[in-house]
């Protein structure tokens, strides 16, 4: 099993501080610990200020679940490398997109909508997520109905997105507003889950059950099927010059 | 269209005094007036304390829509009458549910699942119904994305309720609980929707936004299919002798 | 209500002479024939041969929905074009696609997956539609649970689309394939119907049922909220430069 | 891992002969058998005819996933078992329904449909079971698109079920009847999933294809969270005497 976790890595002027304090390794860095501590997965990580903005072809060939943060600067992906994610998804690689990848446009790609659209605050308010979906693989090892989140970045609907084919989570603000913030999608053969905790000032990743909802979700989004032993006609898409 | 309110009208004791203050005609009183005022529907209304619990089965024979609002004595309606209702929403028959019909046996046998699972609070607290689906007809004529009620009961997640076909409405309390609170579901040729809102003790039904929905809502499920028009064999469960 | 039919009228060699005896008009002109003869709309035609690809901004401003045939030349729509399709239906724009148009561009960027991707061969096969949601209005006036088309080309499984939000008709082929041939699905405020029957070179498009399915359809499409008034926030992503 | 295989075990008069050729030890024989031999699961069998119908609380009370086949006599088994079968579900046992348990009890209890309506033929017609969903993990080690049953009984739409949370497989009889044939619901805690083929004067469940279908089947079902480990809230139906 290989995971590659991608991050913008670019933080906001105001934000590099916090950032430098929380993830002196970058978001990458911790999760990749936090992984690697936990499974005998193989982890590697890029970020946007890598090569080909960290996500070079080669690089994603072999992954099995890409995990993906990133914030301000999604519009700066060429479309070139929204093209290889989106048929790399297609093709069986998981995808589990975290906070501000609302916005980025392998998203928008897979989705077909303005995952843009969502309410949002910068805010210290504590967060509350609740499960809606206990018997999700996603919330296996969670203990209880919700777990709290003590600061982060708020969003809020409306949320521009396709009904999901398994919501998971909502998360509620010490302020009153609410999210779909655990969102299952199938494209292809491929799996993505959006997870929207996260905020880059804030030290969410280190909070137990944050880790083990990341974890559930790269275990649950690979692709397990044979489907890629199929005679070609099945696969025939990707002999038309891709989309 | 002809439109049908029940009500369980047996409030509790102490529930009493409240409930004669602003519903003095029964929440199935209030409702009727709304909805002629403001449409050319024919509008009937039945209680639990009437012949047959309200429920005869020639009383619901043309009936295209039921609003049903029922709470604490769910346990009571024999079988034979949710035998009746079930029978008559596969068959067509709209069905909107409100505030505790969550709880009642027609709601949990079109569904499958134990629906009287979820959390819930005595208290006044306000809530903000958020909309997640603007572009749903229930929605038509509301004019921002959430509205609020001053004071209702508070209901949470969990719910144990299958996903819903549509989700258009989530419900915060202003302590924080959510819900999945404006659900749609499609069960043979009958359209379903539940919506949270209406203790007994507030005027919530009073209020512009919960008109509307409720107005949207019966109209969304009536059912304008031709299918009954088809040979016999489609239909030929009914002749089975019922399930 | 206006709708607006675009083909792309450019048959190939071997089609020509049976497109001009069936089709004399374009299929873009048997259809709105038919709408125009059963309804009060405003109907208007254009084709990728027209300037602008028959799909300018302003053309298209209006519209309440397009209904959408398109064929062989799918890879030639420019992007731009298929920006400003996806930005109308997100909008609230109802789409109508069918046939070869499972192909088109703007079926893959509302979806997100290879739609190109199903099994297909010229033949002179029947096919049998048969309702798998017969309480759908779209099936609504249809007087059994399928009907036959004598001949036409043969689509079938594994056709690359995510689960739709309501299937409605399957399709079987005398030589045994099926295709999920009626497909709604929901994307921002726009509702989008996909169906596969309707090849050039048979006539198709004067069969009743078919005929009396697309009308269905349209009428069906057409956006009824009233979201496009609520405040600014909840279309921010307009203002964002688009996707 | 504990499997449980019922089958209602009282074939037709006309099926005696036949039925004994192929499964001189019952469908549940043929099946525990396979499943023994390539797995370690702990597999168990009853029948209708063995006492309290097989059924028994204390029988069904560790299984993870119990695997039903049922045919005429679905009428008979008292609603008390049903009531067990339902609550076993919903607290996360998995059930795998085969062949004409489609029109059983527990299956329309847990959809809420008339799960008898389907058309349905007695005939040696050859099935193809199309793939429609082919990352699906029900789907793993199948060769391509479709696979062929020489001969089965015929079963089509319009099949009154809600639609599924998944659909799986669609099945093409030589004569041109299809049916939504495979297919994954969600119910509580529980997971389920239908399979239309194998009746039982044909030798289907010998076909490597179905068996691995199965097999599949029952790894999915098996319910992997951690939800009843959760404070009491969360399980509060279960208290409430049922439903």
């Amino acid at each position: 099993m290989k995971v590659h976790i991608w991050a913008e890595n670019r933080p906001l002027e105001q934000a590099r501080e916090r950032m430098a304090e929380f993830y002196p390794h970058g978001i990458e860095g911790v999760l990749a610990d936090m992984l690697r501590s936990c499974t005998d997965w193989t982890v590697t990580t890029s970020t946007s200020l890598d090569e080909e903005y960290g996500l070079c072809e080669t690089l994603l060939q072999d992954v099995d679940v890409l995990v993906y943060w990133s914030h301000k600067y999604w519009r700066e992906i060429p479309d070139t490398y929204v093209d290889i994610l989106q048929n790399r998804v297609l093709n069986g690689m998981g995808l589990v997109l975290l906070h501000s990848a609302h916005a980025s446009k392998i998203f928008s790609r897979l989705l077909g909508t303005r995952t843009q659209t969502l309410r949002w605050r910068e805010s210290d308010d504590s967060q509350r997520v609740w499960v809606v979906r206990p018997a999700h693989p996603i919330c296996s090892g969670l203990q209880k109905e919700y777990f709290d989140i003590p600061q982060d970045e708020t969003y809020g609907e409306y949320f521009e997105i396709p009904q999901p084919d398994e919501l998971v989570f909502l998360t509620v603000s010490s302020q009153g507003e609410v999210l779909r913030s655990g969102l299952c999608y199938h494209r292809g053969r491929g799996k993505i889950f959006y997870f929207s905790s996260g905020h880059e000032t804030y030290p969410v990743y280190y909070q137990r059950e944050v880790q083990l909802v990341i974890k559930n979700a790269v275990a649950w989004a690979k692709c397990t099927d044979t489907y890629d032993t199929w005679p070609v006609w099945a696969r025939k898409a990707e002999l038309l010059g891709g989309i």
